[in-house]
């Protein structure tokens, strides 16, 4: 699967748009198709202007974005896409009624070796996959968005995936330049919603007790806990932290981390401390009218992040 | 406090060399004691080392590893370390009959207008200072450790601590380039001790479960969710991932996440995990004879991190 090849994007919304710079930069040919008629044509101009400050973060591997954008062939049917193609990445709308249908089509339609991937966030791929007669070859593959920027990709097997596609999945998805986090076995929010989860919950829980102010928890990610976790992980940052490793890590810091817990059992509405104060905190940060050129200041920080840890990959070592 | 004034580091290990760095780059004249006779001089062979590698990434505001270096003064008596400091930083042993101990004499020997800070970093304030006089200029600072690469320090008041007090520490630390999270009251853990203890309990979890390796669930942190944390934190990446801001992300996703949490009540036992698999798998990523090497390569990276946000700050905008 590490050879350049012809992939099929069904659903040209932002996740599949996103999706199709990846496998372009890639070098792989990309079939794209939506219901939506116009949904595959707009999707090459969004590329396009995208594709620009990829290319001038140096993050389009070497290709122009000419290439990008050639690489790319909307589709007038969901047959012509999927025609010939290795992988199939669904990116449609995220119900269940709508996936089912959507890959009893692609399992008719797709060529017998193609793997079959849905970029669900939430819904576990056993449930997605259940009645389609060749649910062997479907996984979830579910990115952080956008996945041409952040690499990281779940790659979930329901209860029917043949392990070889798993595997094959894993592959493709580390020869096209992403991360893929292979799940052992399906559970709910995988494995990224379910640290956000627990992570957030404890954020609300501390402003909700009047702790500390929401910009002062951002602040102790952003400037503390973050920086080691933006290149080694948790687990490697706790194994660095104690002479002896992890275990000697534990040995010192689990009590101190269990007395902790009790209090954490709680749940916290989210809701309501946002109405309490959140809300009103990030909107004197950033006003409504300001989110969007605060989401384009994001990403060009991102991009400016992901060019940094190429270079410090290739000078310092990973 | 935003000017160069004479603090004190009391006790010159680990925390209280990286406290040094910190204080002498601001500006600081730093008093250094330590109750080992050699401790305080051979920080500063240390110091000096540690020093060599921030000139190169350009993390000493301008100054050169002798500015640095001269600003330090090992002290013979902890009466001598504290004459005419406007700020004392506790280093010591992270016993709570060592922090009353030495807070008692501290607080008998510092000028009246000086603020005591401890490092602890799981002691409360209240417990340390109870006993104290003046207990109302007591303050814990914790820092994630070494502070002069990461810039966080939770600042945390105990039940005596006056206001203005606060006040006056937020701004000494912010005016030597730290980023200061101010609690409000005190609760076990503070603020990023029971972040990273909510996110490592769930990755443990996943681990225990067989979900995933240690080493996938690291790759979802550093190449998935800690890239944006790295530079805006949690609430604000969920503020800016929904078209209307946070309010509108918790309308959306709330309802998945309460879904996660009833699975997240039961604890996991870390050491059971570790023994379980983990720390042979760290073991073969990273033996335990090259811990100390990879620990040296985690602080070049985390200093190539550094350089790239003071950068982008400049550059791209906060």
């Amino acid at each position: 699967m590490g050879t350049p090849s012809r992939v099929a994007i069904v659903g040209a919304g932002l996740i599949g748009r996103a999706f199709a710079i990846t496998f372009a930069r890639a070098g792989h040919e990309v079939r794209l198709w939506d219901p939506a008629p116009d949904a595959a044509a707009a999707a090459l101009a969004y590329v396009r202007s995208v594709g620009e400050d990829l290319a001038r973060n140096d993050l389009l591997n070497g290709r122009s974005v000419d290439d990008i954008v050639g690489a790319l062939t909307p589709c007038a049917s969901l047959a012509e896409a999927l025609d010939g193609v290795r992988w199939v990445q669904e990116c449609g709308p995220e119900t269940i009624e709508v996936k089912r249908a959507s890959f009893a089509e692609i399992d008719r339609l797709a060529p017998a070796d193609a793997v079959l991937a849905s970029s669900s966030s939430a819904l576990l791929p056993s449930a997605i996959f259940e009645a389609v007669p060749g649910r062997a070859r479907g996984v979830v593959a579910h990115p952080i968005n956008p996945p041409y920027l952040v690499p990281a990709v779940e790659v979930v097997p329901s209860r029917w995936t043949d392990p070889a596609v798993l595997e094959r999945a894993v592959a493709f998805l580390a020869a096209a330049g992403q991360v893929p986090l292979r799940m052992e076995k399906e559970i709910d929010g995988f494995i990224m919603n379910r640290m956000q989860g627990a992570l957030m919950e404890e954020a609300f829980r501390l402003v909700a007790g009047g702790y500390a102010s929401a910009a002062d928890v951002d602040r102790g990610i952003a400037d503390g806990l973050a920086l080691r976790w933006s290149f080694i992980g948790p687990f490697e940052t706790i194994d660095l932290n104690a002479p002896g490793g992890i275990a000697d890590y534990i040995a010192r810091y689990q009590p101190m981390y269990a007395g902790l817990f009790q209090g954490m059992r709680e749940r916290v509405d989210w809701a309501e401390v946002a109405a309490g104060g959140v809300e009103a905190e990030r909107r004197a940060a950033v006003p409504a009218a300001q989110l969007p050129a605060r989401q384009r200041w994001r990403d060009r920080r991102l991009m400016a992040l992901i060019a940094q840890k190429r270079r410090a990959d290739r000078d310092i070592g990973r």
